[in-house]
């Protein structure tokens, strides 16, 4: 399998590359906070922040540069649509840390944990997938895994749900987890899609 | 009126027809499980599941097909919008079913049989709708009719949610409730967006 | 700088204008509506339903005119963004006006008001931009202003979200008020999207 892109295409890709460089920073310093018993969440926030607004500035600039280029409508949609994608991810990441902040978390559960290990894994596949895009290497299989990561991770919103609604003493607990393992669940889903649109492409371009 | 399509457009005809097929066995099965007093929610929701799948799979096939074939852009965009946009309300219905399984509801009240009966006789006009495409008839009135419907779920949201806050006293309850009405409205207002995009493929194809 | 558009790309642009004079005054009636403290809200969010679907007509408007024009495939697509994002910034003061009619909310606070406000101003700016597009002037300016802006709202959302939480003693207020704080944020948000639209566009006609 081997991708046959344009030259003009192929300066895309280190730029997703870079996406996903600071996707899988922003997953692990999401997993790190949920992690720390003793530490203070707000940094770990500002860090992924941070991390979320460098990947809007490449996001950016894919589109600026897009709306310059002169590739046919087909790939300039691809490529918006995996910019786009890849955006999305670290915006959930964002959200989540985010959350756990405004809402002034104390204490992180199980549940936070697995979904956090989850998202991590994941965009240490899509890492590595769009890295060797150029020359593909056992993306099938990392796709796989991404899908199998998926399911798991619907399985730790079911079981985090129904205990966070069974074991319910305090409402105000039960709106903050519920929205806290939304955006964690859809953090997964939005690396799914990811998978999805790689997927795609190849099956166009091979 | 009928529509003047290329026969390589009219192959995605057959994929829409199939995937209002599903939908309108989904919104049934939805439908049936919001009216049985004393039956497995969980089997009616597994096989919601597996009509999603089936329109995942189909607009998965949809997708994969257009990047491969050379229509215009112009048409490539609506097949594209027409399959997610059909997509989505499977999506919608098998989110709310899920949400009554994770959520174990165990009463169903009006609003939400209310809600599928709208949805169900939605997905019926749509079917007919796609399938005649190639050879429109009734499409107009079919059209009034499912914004008709769309106003009727509107009412039927806004009645639930008043009465859900105005004699709650149990706020887990509240927070159940909102969300399945929330998943029942997306779901309609999703039958609509679909209606809208057939309105506007008919009036450039006419 | 100036943009050199096609005249038949410049029609649309008194489409937009149009629009953000409607988004405009749904803005201006949900400030006054907030700001009422003896008034009939039924009566604010009646008028702003009524901006609403004028918005709709204008969208429908715009794609049915692109549907049948012949302009490329790129710009067809930033017109079609453009009218999408202008329209989404309506629907949801929509929304906003509608969960205090739904939710039957008696006292606004504060930050209710504050986001109304910042919401008029962005609305006022994009407004602005928005007419003199065919001769840009001050652009920079306002684009900044509305960068500025969201940032306001952003801190306003984490006050709001962060006293609703700490001060709350009814589950179902605060489930009430983080919806529509989540509405009036989300309104903020796409007021932000367009001036990015609007960015990108600049770019690629200079």
């Amino acid at each position: 399998m081997g991708l046959s892109l344009l030259p003009k295409e192929e300066q895309y890709f280190d730029l997703f590359t870079q996406m996903t460089l600071y996707i899988s920073s922003a997953a692990r310093e999401l997993k790190e906070m949920l992690a720390d018993k003793h530490g203070d969440y707000g940094e770990y926030a500002q860090r992924i922040k941070g991390l979320e607004h460098a990947c809007d500035e490449l996001t950016h600039t894919i589109s600026t540069r897009l709306n310059k280029s002169f590739i046919t409508p087909f790939d300039r949609e691809d490529i918006y649509m995996m910019s786009t994608a890849l955006d999305d991810i670290v915006d959930l990441i964002d959200d989540a840390a985010r959350a756990i902040i405004i809402f002034d978390v104390k204490e992180i559960n199980e549940y936070a944990r697995d979904f956090a290990n989850v998202i991590e894994r994941m965009a240490e596949q899509l890492k590595e997938i769009v890295s060797t895009l150029k020359r593909p290497r056992n993306i099938t299989q990392r796709l796989v895994e991404i899908h199998r990561l998926e399911n798991e991770g619907d399985d730790i919103y079911h079981a985090a749900i129904a205990e966070l609604f069974h074991d319910a003493q305090d409402a105000l607990t039960v709106i903050k987890w519920k929205e806290i393992y939304e955006k964690l669940e859809a953090a997964v889903d939005r690396c799914e899609n990811v998978a999805n649109i790689i997927e795609s492409v190849i099956i166009k371009h091979t």
